[in-house]
C-alpha cells in the first residue's frame, strides 16, 4: 500500500509500504475511514526532534475494523472504532486511575497517515460505535481520537468548573478544542489567546468569551486586565515552548491549576518561583480514552462539532501537501481521507 | 522587653527590642501564650537565606489580645487567638478563593519569638476560641498557626481522599503534621520516610502505615515495592531540598499529585519529564487561614494531638539552646514559653 513517511524535515513522501498485519493477537487491522496531521507532527518536521530512521506517520485514526487478533474480546470486524493515539490496556492500574496514557502497556500510536494500520492492544484502545456513523460526523469523530481528547484533558487537569475563568494559551486545533471542552465543564469565561482572525472566529464559536491578541508580558497583563488583576482560574497550555508556559504561569492566579498538553520543548521551572505563586500544574499525554466514549456521545447525538477544527482536507496522497500547508500556518488541521 | 534577633548565622540572641505598637487601625497586639522555632527559621541559620540586617524572629504564635486598633470589629482585647504566619485580609479574591497565603495584602508576620507581638490585620488573621482554652492544649493551638496548617495544606494540594495511599517526605514537624492530616482525611495507608526512630514512632502514632528509611532511589524503589510499582496517589514533600523533590518525583503515579511546603532551594524542574510523568504538583506558603477555624476545633474536642510535635519546652530566654536544639536535631520541634 501506499502511506506516509518522514525521512528528513521537511521530507514528508507518500509511498510503499508493507501492508500491516497481525502482530499480536491483541491487535486489530482497521481501514482508516480519515486521518490527519498533528500539531506534534509538525516537531520533527520543523527539524525540533531529531529523526533516526524514516518515521511512518500518523497517531490519529477511526475506521472500520477489518481483521482482529485470536485474543480480541470485544471489538469486531465490521464495526466503526475511534482510538486513541495511545495505546493502553484499560485494565492496569494507571488505566483505572484514569491515566490510560500512561498504560504500564504504553504504545504510542503510529502509521495512521495510510489507508490501513494496525492498532495493538484493540480492546483496551478502541471504542465502537453502535452503527455506522453519517459520514457528515467523520470529522468530529476522528478528532475525538486526538485533538478533542487532548484539550479535554488539559481543561480538565486545569480542573475548569461550572463558572470557572478560564484562559487558553496557543489557538491551535487543540487550543480550540480547549475552548470547546471548558465551555461544555461550564467555565463562565474563556479567554483565548489568538492573533489570527480565523482562529479567533473559531474559538468565539466555540465559546470564547475574549479574545487576547497581544503575547508574553503584554498578553499576561491583558488577561490580569480583564480579571481585576486576579488572574485565570484555569489556564490550558497548548503550545510546549518556555514562552507559551511563562505566559500560562503568569496568567494563573494563586492557588489555579495550568493543564499543559504541548509536549515541553527547553522548559525550565524555578521551583520557588512555582512555590510562592502558588501555580497548580498537572499535565502530559493525553488519557484519551478516559474521556473517549463521552466525548463521542456528545458527537453523535450532535451536541458538539470538534470537526470543523479541520480547515483543510486532502486526499491521503497529498499529504505532503497537508504538512505545508499546516508548518506555514495555512491551515488549523488537515484532514486526510484515503 | 527582651525578644528574640538573628544577628547572623548562627547567632540568635535574646535582647532588647522596643515593645509593639499599634501602628494601623486593623492591628492588635497580643501577649503570646505561646511561641516556637519553626524548621523554616534554620535556613538563615543555617546560612542558606541571607541576613541583610538583624531580623526579629518568630512568626507561630497564640495568644491574649490586648490591644485593637480602631479598625478592628470582630478581634476584641481579652479574647484568646491562633493565627497564621500569613497576615491576610481574608476578604480579596485570593483569600475568598481559599488561597489567603497569596492575600492581596500579604505580609509575612515576624518578631512572635517574644512576649508581645503586633498582627496586622487582625479581623482577617486571627481566629478566636468562644472560651480561654485548657492550658494542655496550648501546644496544639500553637501548632495551628503554622506547622499543623502547613502539613494540613501539603495533605489538601496533594489531593488526599479517602481510601488514598501517601508518601510523606520529611520527617520534620511538618511533614509529620502531614501524616496527621492524610490520616484524617482518610487515607487509607501513609507511608513515613524517615530514619530517626523518635520521628518514626511519632509518625506511627500520627496514623502512618509504613516506614520507609531508605533515601533517595533506594527510598523510591522501597515505596514502589509498597505499591505493586504503580508509586503513590499524592506526595507531601515537606522539605523543599532538590534530593527531596526528586524522590517526591519519583515516587508519585502518573496523574497523582505533589502538595510541596518546603521552601524550594536549589530545586529546578524538567517540563518534559514532568509531562511525561504526568505529576501533578501544587504547592507553596500554606493558606492555613483557610483551614485553622476546622483546625481548632478537631483540637478543642480532642479529636487531633499535633501538639506531640513539640518534644522540647523552654522558656523564651533560652531561645539559643532552642535553636541549637532544631539544629542538631536534638530536638523536633522547639515551644517557648514567654
Amino acid at each position: 500500500m501506499l502511506a506516509t513517511v518522514m525521512h528528513a524535515p521537511g521530507d514528508v513522501r507518500y509511498e510503499e509500504r508493507p501492508e500491516p498485519k497481525i502482530l499480536a493477537p491483541t491487535d486489530a487491522i482497521i481501514r482508516l475511514t480519515a486521518t490527519c496531521i498533528c500539531g506534534s507532527d509538525l516537531w520533527p518536521y520543523r527539524g525540533h526532534n531529531a529523526i533516526a530512521e524514516p518515521l511512518a506517520m500518523g497517531h490519529e485514526y477511526c475506521g472500520v475494523v477489518m481483521e482482529v487478533g485470536s485474543a480480541v474480546k470485544t471489538i469486531r470486524p465490521g464495526q466503526f472504532v475511534v482510538g486513541s493515539f495511545c495505546i493502553s490496556d484499560n485494565t492496569c492500574p494507571h488505566c483505572r486511575f484514569g491515566f490510560q496514557s500512561s498504560c504500564e502497556q504504553r504504545e504510542f500510536m503510529s502509521g495512521a497517515q495510510a489507508p490501513y494500520a494496525r492498532v495493538p492492544l484493540a480492546d483496551g484502545t478502541l471504542v465502537a460505535t453502535a452503527a455506522m456513523p453519517d459520514d457528515d460526523l467523520i470529522p468530529s469523530l476522528l478528532a475525538a481520537s486526538d485533538v478533542l481528547g487532548t484539550g479535554w484533558y488539559a481543561a480538565d487537569a486545569a480542573r475548569v468548573k461550572p463558572g470557572s475563568t478560564v484562559a487558553v494559551v496557543g489557538d491551535g486545533a487543540v487550543g480550540l478544542m480547549g475552548v470547546l471542552a471548558a465551555k461544555q465543564m461550564g467555565a463562565e469565561r474563556i479567554i483565548a489567546m489568538s492573533r489570527h482572525k480565523t482562529r479567533q472566529a473559531l474559538a468565539l464559536e466555540y465559546g470564547a468569551t475574549d479574545i487576547v491578541v497581544e503575547r508574553g508580558d503584554a498578553g499576561v497583563a491583558q488577561i490580569k486586565a480583564l480579571t481585576k488583576g486576579v488572574g485565570a482560574d484555569s489556564v490550558l497550555e497548548c503550545v510546549g515552548t518556555r514562552e507559551s508556559m511563562q505566559q500560562a504561569i503568569h496568567a494563573t492566579r494563586p492557588g489555579g491549576m495550568i493543564g499543559y498538553v504541548g509536549v515541553p520543548h527547553g522548559v525550565e521551572l524555578d521551583g520557588q518561583s512555582l512555590f510562592f505563586s502558588q501555580t497548580g500544574m498537572l499535565g502530559g499525554p493525553a488519557p484519551v480514552r478516559r474521556f473517549l466514549p463521552h466525548l463521542m456521545d456528545l458527537i453523535l447525538t450532535r451536541q458538539i462539532n470538534p470537526g470543523k477544527v479541520f480547515d483543510l482536507a486532502l486526499p491521503l496522497e497529498d499529504v505532503a501537501e497537508g504538512y505545508r500547508a499546516m508548518d506555514e500556518r495555512r491551515a488549523i488541521k488537515v484532514l486526510l481521507r484515503p
